[in-house]
Formats: C-alpha cells, structure tokens, sequence
C-alpha cells in the first residue's frame, strides 16, 4: 500500500533556492542550493544547458533538440517563450525495495520553447533538480505542425566541464549489456551505455542515466570528441528510431551528482522520476529467495534440452522444492521444462511452446507439490529474443501459470543485439534492438498482463531498468549485466572487482539478479571464480534484488550449512538501505534493514586487493544491543588461495562500536546483527 | 583518352607474394611482399581479417559482417567456402589529375564465405593488396536467400594493433564537414569521419577511407571502446541505412599504409579501386582557374540577394569576364544570379529557381561576352540542400547552361547535417544527410546528366570523394572541408596548420575548391587571416583542384602585379606530382610538374611555426637548366607580422641543387621552374 506521509507542493512558489529568472535565461537550484542549472539559447538560437555544483561547472553548455525523418530538425531559431518553476517535497512508500520510504524532494523548472521562424514549433525542456542530481526531459505539447514526431536522433548532448575517470561498457554490440566494466579517462570513452559513472580528481562522482524508459528508445551516449557526449538512441524497426504522437514525453534525461561514490549508490532519484504505481493493489509481489534447476545447465551437467541429461525433470523439480521448502526459500526455477529446447533454439525462437511441457516434465503434478509444501515453481518463457512469438502465446502461458499458481516468471531474451524479433502493426517481423522502442513496449505488455493475473517479472537479456519498478512493481528485478553464469563458461570470467564495480554503474538501473551463493567455488573447466565463501554470502546484502537466487546444488549447501544459515536467514526486502563505504570496482559495504524485523545486515566485498575496513556501527538502533553473527574471511583465505576459510562467530555489539572487516584478496565478508 | 600502356593479368598465378593457402585461412601480400592480409573465422565462425606490415601487427583481428533489419545479420556460423587470388599490373592514363599515368599494382584475394546454418547465405570478401595499402569490399552474389538487402548496419571493424596519434573531424555532425582537424591520441578519438589519419610512434602512418562509395551510405568510425574503430554508415532514409539487390559490392574500404606521410598523399590506390571512366570521350573537361563574384558576398560588402548590393549583376560580372580574360583565366563563378535568394533560403531551398536570373542579371548578354571574350561563365546552382527540387529542374537548368555555354557549375548543398531533402520512390520528401545513400545516388544523377551536355560538376556540402573522379571525370572537385571562406567569418578562421593538415586528411579523398589566393590578407572584421603572401601562391601547388580559384578581388591582384603573375602561371593540371616532405598539419612540400610543358612548379606551407627546409631538386629532369621564379616569404614576414613581405626572384638551378625553402610562421613559398 502506498502511504502518502509527507506533501508539500507550492506551484510557482518561489524558495530562495529558486534562482531569478528573465527573459532569455532561466535558472533553477537543487533545493539545499548546491546544483544550479541554466538554460538558455547561443546565438543561432540553440537551446542549451549548463549544470554546476558548488558553483564550478559540471556540465558545461550542452545542446538540446532532436532530428527527424520527416520534418526540419529542431534545434536553431529558437527563443524562451516561457518559464515556470515549481517546488515539490514528499514522501512515498515502496511496497518493497532497498527503503521503505522515499523523500521527493525537488524544485522544477519548465522552459518553453518556440521557434523563431517557420512553423513556430513548440517544446518544454522539463528540469527537476534534487540535492543529488537532476533530471530533464523534452515535453511536446499537442500542436497542428508537430502532430506525430518521427524522431531520427535526439540531440542532447552532454559536455563535462573537467576531465574524469570513467567506468562504462560499450554500446550497440552483439552481446547486449554483458561486458566487464572498464575503467578508463573520459576522454578514451568511446561508444558508451548508460548508466556511466564518472570520477572527478575532486572527488565529484557524476553518472548518466535515464528514468521513466516508456514508449522510447534507449540512450546511449558516443563521445563525439573531447568532454562532450552525444546522446545516440537505439535503432528502430522503421526509420524514426521513435515515433510517437504529441502530447507525449521523453524519458528523463538523469545526472546523479555525489561527492561520494556512496551517493550515488542511495539515491532514489531515478525512482522519484518514474510515474507513480500503475497497478494498483501489488501485495501480491512477494520478493523471495529461491533455487535453480540451471546452474547444472551452465556446468554443463544437465541440459535444457531433451534427453539423458534433461535437467526439469518431475523428480528433480520435486526434490528442488522439498529441498527449497525445508530451508525456507520462496520458490524453485526450472529451465528447459517447455518443448522448443532440442534445435538451434538460439536462432529459432518460433520453435519454444509455452504452455507445453516436456513429457518428463509434469507441470501439474510439480506445481501441486509446490504448493502442498507452500513454495512456488517459477516459471521461466525463454524467447530467444522472439518476443512476437511469445506475445502470440504470451495470454495461453500467463494463464497457465496463474492456474498453476506460478507467481513469478523469470523470462529471456537470448539473441544478439539488432536480433530481436517484433511484429510490425502491418504483420511484418522485423529485427529490433532489446532496448530500442518496439522492445521497450513489448516489456511494458509482458509486465502489465502478467499483473492482472498476479505474476511477477524477472527479464533477462532484458531492456534497463529506469526506475520502472516503482511504476509496475510486478516488474521485480532483471538480468543486463554480466552475471554469475559468466563464471561457469565466461573467457574471460568475472574479475573479483566486478560487483564492486556493479554496485557503481549497472545497479544504478535497478536490481539485477545476479544469482550469488556460489559455494562450489569453480568454473565447469574447475577454474576458480574470483571469490571466497564470506564474499558470496555478503553479495546477498551487497546485490540487491527482490527475487534473489541460492545459485548453487542443494549438495553443495547440505555440505556447509553453517554458511548456508546466512543465505536463509538474509531478508530480500529492507526498511532501509546504507552505503558505508565504497570506491568503484575496488570495495563497498551496504547495511540494511529488514522491512520486517529490527535486524540489521551488513555486506562487504572487495577486489583482489585484501582490505581492512573501519565501519562504525552507528546505523544501529542507539541504545539497543545487538547480537551480531560474523561471517568472514578466514585465515589463510583468498580466492586464489583458501576460497572456503570462513570464520563464523558471534558478539554483542551497539551503535556505539566499530567493526574493522578484514576482507581477504577477493573476498567479503557478512553480517546479520539480532536484535535483542 | 585512356591509354592502356602496360597489362599484365595472371588468373589464379602464384607469385612469391601470394602467400600459401588452406582451408580454414586465406593470406595475400602485396606485391612487394611487406604488407600481409590474413582472413578467417573464429570460433564463433566470425569472419575476422588481420593486417601486417613487415611482419608487425597492423589491424589486429577485426570483424566483418552485416546487421539487415529484416533478416538474421550475417556475422556467425561463417565459415571459408573458397578462396581464390589474382595478380594484377596495369597503367592507365588519367584525363587530368595530379599525374597523368596511373599503376594499378595489386595481388586481390576473393574469400568466399558461406553460413554453416539456416539459409546458408553466401558472401565474397574482396581483398586489393597494393605495395601503399589495400581496399577491401563485400560482394553478394545473387541468391535467393538474399535477394534484396536491407542493411541496418555494416558491422566492419578496425581494430589497431599499436597506439597512434590520429587526426579527424566528428561525425555526424549539423556542419557536416566543415571542421578544423584535430590532433588525439588515438584511444581519444570519438566518433570520426574518413578520411582518419594516424602516426604511430615507429612512423608508419595509416589512413582509412573508402573508394567507390556507389549507391551506399558513407562510412563514419565510432571508437567503440580501446583501440577497436567500428563502421558506422550515415542513416538512410527508410529504416535500412541502404538497401540494394544482389548482386552487389559495397564501396571499397581502404586503408593506406605508408613509412612517411608524403606516401599517403601521393597514394593512388583510391583511385584504382574506383571504377574505370564510364562517360568515355571526355577530352570536353576543362582544368581551369577562376574568378568568382564571391568573397565580397562573404565579406559582406555585396549580397547574395538583390538589391543595392547584389553581387550578380551585368556590370560586375562583365568586369569580371575582362579581367578574366586579360589575365589568362578561364572562367567567372557568379553566385547570386538567380532567384530564390530573397527569403530565408537556408530553410526553404524550394524557393530557388535555377533557370531564372535576378532582372540586373542578363545572362544571355553575360555569356555572349563570355565567349567573345574565350571565358566561361561558371555556372551556380545552390540548392539548400533540396536535392529533390533541384532534380525537378535539373534537365532545364542544365540544358540552359549547355545552350550558354556554360560547361562547369558549381552546386551548393547549404543545409545542416541530416536536414538534405530527397524524393523517396513514393513520392515523399525525406530528410537525407549528405552523405547518405540518397544522396551518394542523388550527385551521381547530377554528374552524369551534367556529363550528357558537356558540363564539369563542383559541388560545395557534398558527398566526399572515394575515387569517383576517375568514373566520372567531370566531377573535377568539391568542397567538403574548411575551405578559405572561414577565413572571412569563421569562428574561429582557420589556424595556420589547417593546410598541411588538409594534405594528409581530407585531400586523401580528392581535389578540394579550397579557393586561395588571397591577397587582402583580412576578414570582414579586419582580423589577420593565417597566411602570408607567399603562403597563398604556394597553395595553388599545395592544394590540387583541377578548378582552382583565384579568390580575390581584382583590384587585390592589380594592386599586386608581380606576386599575381604566380597565380597567371600555375597551371592546374598535372604531369606528374610529388610530395618533398611533410608532417601533417605542420609543414609540406609538393612539386609537380605542368603536364603542357616542361616547367616544374613547387609549394611549400608551414603552420605557426617558421621553418628551414632543405630541398634537393633531383625531381627536375637530369641535366637541363631551369630558371627557377623564387616567390618567398620576404624579410619580416609572418602572418603574425608583416603578412605582404614577399621577395621575388630569379636563379638558375638543375636537378643537382638543392634549395633550402625559409617559410616565415604561417608562411610559405612558391617556385616555378622554367626549363630553358
């Protein structure tokens, strides 16, 4: 239920942090003062921008306007016709998430915009600015000469004010968002996806993001030359790589401003950008834990297909779920149940049936037996990328999993960028980006007939969250990014930076199913993962996600369940989430809140380098003890060396300590304090 | 008349260079074996090639493939189906050019792919293997899995085997490109247009372009992430960037590869790759120089439009025509003569008329004394880009001009980057950019409708040069770069480098209507243009263009007679071209001899920096004697200083002098040697 607590809403109201505006400049400040934005027009009559924090640039001037397929460009000839500035503050609440309540508090400034000449076209550049960050986006008004926009290309651009380090991965390439973040100057980023995150030599953290991805291509950014970053939208299925009809609004346009890496890593901005619940009643979204039959698959010890080494198999399903049922998990994903797996499904995502299962595979005698034992089967809809041939299914399969009591679906979207598949309004199949506009719209029907029969959401391959989660909340978390599975068979496999890194940039997004709690500790040649046993444990604080995997066989927990406790005991829904410390693709440590005890958690993780980290404890209730239950790295740990020493003890502790965390090379280190 | 002088074509022979084949690989050299080519598919049966030079590693393995937009993209599941190589020495004459014969010398290798799955597509891969470089192009045979193809995009990669230091201009930009060069650590570069040159520390100096970009979108280079440059193709104007039947080849991509930058900007290898000429007898293209009613529209002083100070008028242009005449010019550009230019014609290029003259513009009288007078009026056609509306007139504009006399025009594409106009097939207008594949198709109907009526094309904000002046000899140049006019409004003007790193970028490409010879050294705001006196004759050595302006007005060159004699002298075509040294963006020096005599002529330019270059003349036929007019920048000159100080002279010299060449900052100096 959402509680509105807090509202606050002047219309042009005029705070001291709301600048003075005229004619042909319009300003407007982040409500504690420190970010101001100014917009205003050069000599050709180009709308532009321009961000500084602290008075010293961030920013520097940037254009704005769009190009289209089928009428003059918009971006010369044009004046500020109008300007209108708005003060907001409130508090809304997440029917679940990393915090139960999020402050919005901003101040808004709406800069019309009208041609010079011609047909007089109109927009509003929408800017909403927060303490840490802002977000703009284009808002076209209905007009007689702008009815239906094909846009070519948006025209924002971003030109950063001073030099910075950079953390991105490459854009418009066949493997989607499943590449190593590297790290490199600004000025060598070449062909960027957003969310980018950026480092100052002041220490300013900057990242590019957008909110509120609907009906839009995705954007990402090529830097063109020097600071200056061009934004670059996904290609369509027609020549407009957008087309929509006024009145309609862009995506926000999202500049997250920290002096810390930390503040990025909290900020709710993205959220507060999005619309509001459009589902109304969601009590039925239950984040969970839960088991796979799949990492076998990427072991290559069973197989999705048919076969001796089938992996869904009634039995095995059963034994999943008895298994997931003694130790308190949500649900059991099994992959390869449907028919469709035994060609070159890859390349041939009309062959998948959603509703059939394989003949091993009882469908109604395993999801009997899940709810007899009160956990769920999560379905899984792998597409091959075909996603016109899983929305000519997509009402048969939802309807089947709700009969069965199938809440959640993890789906999939395995095929190379540029190779989707979408149906045309005349018919036609055409090839399409995962996150150009077709695709983004074919997400938006998945998640909204799933939730009228009470399904979650869990996309892989998928399009980036954009604070969309709080819009359709059934839409629980995504894959877009590289994941566990790139250390069964990834060459390269993930660094040990890689979540520290995550947490900076991807996680920006939104939650990302990762699928921690590798105890096998080895890859399916018996190389060794870039982790130690405390590590995979503090991922489940470290890695958000609502729907959170126990990625290992239930042998492999049976064999150390003193560190399995943890994987049981940690909640996936939190009162309140911290960030304690962090530095891109070095090291973080998250505390939270369980939403529904007193109890705290604590997750730490770090890259090759071994770290001793000083955390005071002050998140703590003051005054109250805490017994805390440690897990970490023992002696002699390291992931190239002891990947399973771990330490598990206990203490009492209050707000008023300090923990040191000896994480060792690679590895983390996790906590869950009782309260008493 | 093409002369075949020498042909030596050996089917499947098997020189040393042509290095052994198997299966799986296929190799060519060049012909004197330095530089290698290596074609395969990986594991995921890519198709990749690698290039070497002496053995080290030039482009490091790069991918080749297709993404279409409606069928599955062509770039796994690839594997070599047949190979086959042949060698090739031929020289042809040229009509005119910077030399009048030609060697084609090159081992080809074809490498036949063919998919392993689905539908078994096929396609070839065409290397040209020359002692300066190599073009590759894809070929697709007809087939009926491919029978018309819809490119998304051309997935071509370069991935640079060492860092290098690069010079280019952005992509996809609204000033298409009409930019200063820029000098970047190659892992800086962002998005670039071709011609890109690069140095490598060990001074091999690279340049990609393109030939025969024929009925297909022009190749910009993203820098995706590190070293690796991937194609990106200007948009078209229907969801394909281009669409073609099979069978089919694309344009040639080229990389020029050369110890010195001399090498690249006396490389032919363009020009072999393009077609042979396909217009026959073209003994009617004139190489001329030319006046214009031009700068002073550009310095203000005169107006496009009519009214008190139109440019275009009888008068004005009669005394023109005289001047022309008297001083051994073989034409006039008037711009500004007909109507259209009144309104805001930027946007509305559909309100240009080119068959019908502003009322103090006689056009008939205007050329009647052209030809008493043995001048030409050039021709002006200024379209705003609005191709469309220009090929609505085109057969009257030309025909009127035929019947005038008037055998070379100068059209004008005057629109930001995206914003040309096309007519589809179904009759709508679309907006195109200029080097798109409407575009490529839409100058090719100019050229050869100009070439039935005898009439030479240079166009201003065209599609770049790839050798298509060797298929249609009447597109004698174009602009397509910062020519002289930045100089009168620029910001900023051109800085004193610009044309020695014009030499080494954009003149890779082709001749350049940079128009020099300025002689009032100032722009309209009496700011210093980077030059000398001496610099400015030079350029007429420097800058190659079979129409090569004398950009001044003729009160400047009677004010300066004996420097003016310079400019009477130059011829504009070439028996043959040299260049003496150079380092881009610094300093060069060409020589070239007349291809009407046996006088030599030399230019050398410097940027802000005053240099001592000694130069042997052991280019100058061996034992003859050469009077050697001396135009050298004079004592305290610099453009910076006294921009005028020139000293004219006289010497005797014979091919075993040396000169040493003293250039002031932002100077030069230009010789003609007279044989005796």
């Amino acid at each position: 239920m959402l509680q509105r607590l807090v509202l606050f809403l002047a219309l042009c109201a005029s705070p001291a942090a709301l600048l003075a505006q005229d004619a042909t400049v319009a300003r407007v400040a982040s409500p504690d003062g420190r970010i101001t934005v100014e917009v205003a027009t050069d000599h050709d009559g180009r709308a532009r921008y321009s961000v500084a924090r602290d008075g010293k640039p961030v920013i520097a001037s940037s254009q704005l306007g769009f190009l289209f397929t089928d009428v003059a460009k918009l971006d010369r000839n044009l004046r500020i016709a109008s300007q209108s500035t708005r003060y907001y503050d409130d508090t809304w609440e997440q029917p679940w998430g990393e915090r139960r309540f999020v402050r919005d508090h901003h101040n808004e400034l709406r800069v019309g915009f009208v041609e010079t000449n011609g047909d007089r076209r109109r927009f509003d550049v929408v800017f909403r600015v927060f303490d840490d960050g802002l977000g703009f986006r284009y808002d076209f008004p209905a007009q007689a000469a702008l009815q239906r926009l094909h846009i070519a290309e948006e025209l924002t651009e971003f030109t950063l004010a001073e030099d910075a380090t950079a953390w991105w991965i490459p854009a418009q390439e066949w493997n989607r968002k499943e590449y190593v973040y590297q790290r490199t100057p600004l000025a060598e980023v070449g062909f960027a996806q957003t969310p980018m995150t950026l480092r100052r030599a002041d220490g300013l953290h900057i990242a590019f993001h957008e909110a509120a991805l609907l009906d839009y291509s995705a954007m990402n950014l090529v830097r063109v030359e020097d600071r200056r970053l061009r934004a670059q939208l996904f290609p369509g299925t027609q020549v407009a790589k957008v087309s929509r009809a006024a009145p309609f609004a862009t995506p926000w346009r999202v500049v997250l401003l920290s002096d810390e890496a930390a503040g990025l890593a909290t900020s709710d901005l993205v959220l507060n950008l999005a619309p509001p619940n459009a589902l109304g009643d969601v009590s039925w979204v239950k984040p969970m834990k839960y088991l796979g039959i799949w990492w076998e698959m990427h072991l290559d010890t069973r197989t999705w297909g048919s076969g001796e080494k089938h992996g869904a198999t009634t039995e095995e399903a059963i034994r999943y779920l008895d298994f997931a049922a003694e130790h308190g998990f949500g649900g059991v994903l099994v992959e390869g149940w449907n028919l469709g797996w035994d060609g070159d499904w890859f390349a041939n995502g009309e062959e998948f049936s959603f509703t059939e299962a394989y003949p091993d595979f009882d469908i109604e005698r395993v999801t009997a037996h899940a709810r007899d034992r009160g956990v769920i089967l999560i379905g899984h809809h792998e597409t091959s990328g075909h996603a016109a041939h899983y929305e000519d299914q997509l009402a048969d399969a939802l309807d089947l999993y709700e009969r069965l009591g199938v809440t959640a679906i993890k789906t999939g979207y395995v095929a190379d960028g540029g190779q989707a598949k979408v149906r045309e309004s005349d018919g036609a199949i055409r090839y399409a980006w995962h996150e150009g506009q077709a695709m983004a719209n074919h997400h938006i029907r998945v998640v909204t007939e799933a939730a009228k029969r009470r399904i979650s959401i869990n996309p892989h391959e998928p399009i980036k969250d954009s604070g969309l989660r709080r819009t359709y909340p059934n839409w629980v978390t995504r894959e877009g990014a590289r994941g566990m599975e790139y250390n069964a068979w990834g060459q390269p496999p993930n660094p040990p930076g890689h979540e520290a890194a995550l947490v900076f940039t991807r996680m920006l997004d939104g939650p990302f199913d990762f699928t921690p709690g590798l105890f096998s500790m080895r890859s399916r040649h018996g190389d060794r993962v870039a982790t130690t046993l405390a590590k995979q444990l503090a991922l489940y604080v470290v890695l958000y996600s609502p729907l959170q995997m126990a990625i290992d066989l239930p042998e492999e927990y049976e064999a150390k369940p003193e560190a399995f406790q943890f994987i049981k005991d940690v909640p996936v829904d939190w009162e309140d989430s911290r960030v304690l410390n962090g530095a891109i693709g070095e090291y973080v440590t998250f505390a939270r809140k369980d939403r529904h005890s007193e109890d705290w958690y604590l997750g730490a993780v770090t890259d090759a380098e071994a770290r001793q980290l000083r955390v005071p404890l002050d998140f703590l209730d003051a005054g109250r003890t805490y017994t805390a239950q440690v897990y970490r790295d023992g002696p002699g740990a390291g992931w190239q060396a002891d990947q399973t020493a771990i330490v598990i003890e206990q203490r009492e502790v209050t707000a008023a300590d300090a923990l040191t965390l000896a994480l060792a090379s690679g590895g983390g280190q996790a906590i869950r304090f009782v309260a008493q």
